[in-house]
């Protein structure tokens, strides 16, 4: 934690679980009997329960979205940029609520927490997840919130997936629906660039077939090459470039394998540091539910038509150098959106940041972002 | 082979190697006492030998450009697209010579070639090779073969940086220099790319520090992986979306790990036939080499300087799908010779179908290509 908790923070925050005693019935065709959701809230909720909004989180995110769990926390929430008083996602006027998604490695239920059945961790047992499975899912926390209609959900990334898939499958249950650099569905190169990640793991010979809990070790080479690939497509090469450029880490050239250009040394220790505090089994559950994401599929494969079922507005925000998900998926949700006769505002921000970009304070993102939010705040004081 | 060689094919080829006693100091700073190129020549030599043409290979060629080595052989050489009777370039007009690298795994001196003070496969203690260090190299095949100048020095990839640096370097020894699909220097994002197929391959337990022969092992997995990130990087987002979409292999999900969508399928197919023909330490030097070049480097960071050493003719092609080495990335090198006073004819072809291109018969490359040697040739034939 700094010195002093900044003006704009929520300050200390702290997870709550929720444990649920009702079957979860999954794409896939298991059943989950039961489950726990960790998650954190920012703000209070209002009489009627309408101020609330959800948070969801992509690949590698969780519950702790902004302020501090302690003092000894250097960083805040992921975030917290975006969420905080007279932040976006304004916490003197919504309630936020941000769950970790099932088959995480945060404290809802996944791969590392224990079966019930055998009494040892789930491993590769825990069944499969899909962004319907984990929409699903949070209906019951807004349940045991009594959030009946959520004001909006908001995500970025894989967490824009979720936005979409709860507009789609609860139409009733929110106003408004925020997609940041999102896609309808994966490219086969994004695919491809996954299957990659995948392979690093499931072929390191620590992975020992998804139970390396019980060898008391993981695959650690395997998450990060897995992180390496995938951080790469965060970034944008304008993005790189300004970053690192060709800089030489002592100037000259070593001819040999060790660290030579800033990016190969910058590259390895985001591996390294992801590598200590992910879980490999939640990092493969996660790639697959961005590869399996396709709402359009239960619709004869028109979004149009998926895009019919929904009610609440949206707004789609994309960034014109992410080559992840780039600027034309999202257009491709909002023509949908538009064919369908929905209300959906749609921005390009234009910032050399890549896919990264959503997560950071760049201000033409977050002043568009704020003035949609401060709308959506507006209808809530009506709504009471 | 087919059943009968195709008319514009060079037909049956055979691979000759050249034993260099001359010493070749690297620009790593150490010495080769003596070494071997492998390659081969289609058509014929003329009397003044002014019809030569050299084609340098990309990071996992070889010096089979051309033609079929046997009744065996179910594909011909690499670039036989482009190098026959009637091709591009015209074996009935031009002398044509294709080495193996030094460094690579083919049979010129490499890593897994003898070291004579040990006996032994040179392993990881070959030398770091370099762009400049293999024109040098080739400077010696020139001159076993009585080549003052060849007519041209042509290239795709990595192969156009060698074309470009044998006008830096040795200007009165081409007259023609065609850099294909090619950049001056490698950016951040490329270097980080290479950077994961490295660490693949230097993690891979069977690597064994480069010294797998003594083992009787070799790192396929790391080298599955580095050619699936490789590979996805020479296709463009549009041609795997042509090629694959999201297709799936069984028509359904399966909620595994196995292989579901026909891209995934793809690429291991392709990361594991290459681990079966190729060698890891070759593969690390390689990246490395790709990852050194930069010509403006010995010239104040200047590239139009570098370029004013040069006396030949250029033709610089790009590909507008190419993402790897992107048309900008040629437009640099275009923009230097200009500077430099140069004659470059540059063309950016339409094409869907990535850095990849410049192996593919694509009608608008194929026209360009033809039409610009069909000029050197000219030239020939009018020097005798």
């Amino acid at each position: 934690m700094p010195e002093s908790i900044p003006q704009d923070s929520v300050g200390l925050v702290q997870p709550r679980t929720l444990h649920v005693d009702q079957s979860l019935e999954l794409e896939c065709g298991r059943v989950l009997p039961a489950y726990d959701l960790v998650y954190e809230t920012y703000g209070t909720l209002n009489a009627d329960a309408s101020n609330a909004v959800l948070i969801c989180h992509a690949l590698s995110g969780h519950h702790h979205a902004a302020g501090y769990h302690g003092p000894d926390d250097k960083r805040p929430g992921w975030w917290d940029n975006c969420i905080g008083p007279g932040k976006p996602i304004d916490t003197n006027r919504f309630f936020v609520v941000c769950p970790n998604n099932l088959g995480g490695c945060h404290g809802s239920s996944g791969p590392t927490s224990t079966n019930p059945e055998t009494g040892q961790p789930w491993g590769p047992d825990f069944p499969m997840m899909t962004v319907k499975d984990w929409v699903k899912s949070q209906t019951r926390l807004a349940d045991a919130l009594g959030i009946a209609q959520w004001a909006a959900v908001v995500g970025g990334s894989l967490g824009g997936m979720q936005a979409m898939q709860w507009a789609i499958d609860f139409p009733e249950r929110l106003r408004h629906s925020v997609v940041i650099a999102g896609a309808p569905k994966l490219s086969a190169q994004n695919i491809a660039f996954n299957e990659v990640a995948r392979q690093s793991i499931l072929t390191d010979p620590h992975f020992h077939g998804g139970r390396y809990y019980l060898h008391d070790t993981y695959p650690r080479q395997g998450l990060i090459l897995a992180r390496m690939v995938g951080h790469i497509t965060y970034l944008s090469d304008d993005a790189m470039r300004m970053k690192f450029g060709r800089d030489l880490r002592s100037g000259r050239f070593h001819f040999g394998f060790d660290v030579e250009f800033q990016v190969e040394s910058y590259l390895r220790h985001q591996g390294e540091t992801f590598s200590r505090n992910f879980d490999a089994n939640t990092y493969l559950l996660m790639t697959k539910a961005l590869d399996y994401f396709d709402p359009a599929r239960e619709y004869d494969h028109s979004l149009e038509k998926a895009m019919e079922q929904t009610r609440c507005n949206f707004l789609v925000m994309s960034f014109n150098s992410d080559w992840r998900f780039a600027p034309e998926r999202s257009r491709e949700i909002v023509n949908a959106l538009v064919q369908a006769g929905r209300d959906v505002s749609y921005a390009e921000i234009d910032t050399p940041k890549g896919h990264d970009a959503f997560l950071l304070p760049i201000p033409e993102y977050t002043k568009l972002f704020s003035a949609y939010m401060g709308r959506v705040a507006g209808e809530v004081a009506a709504h009471v």
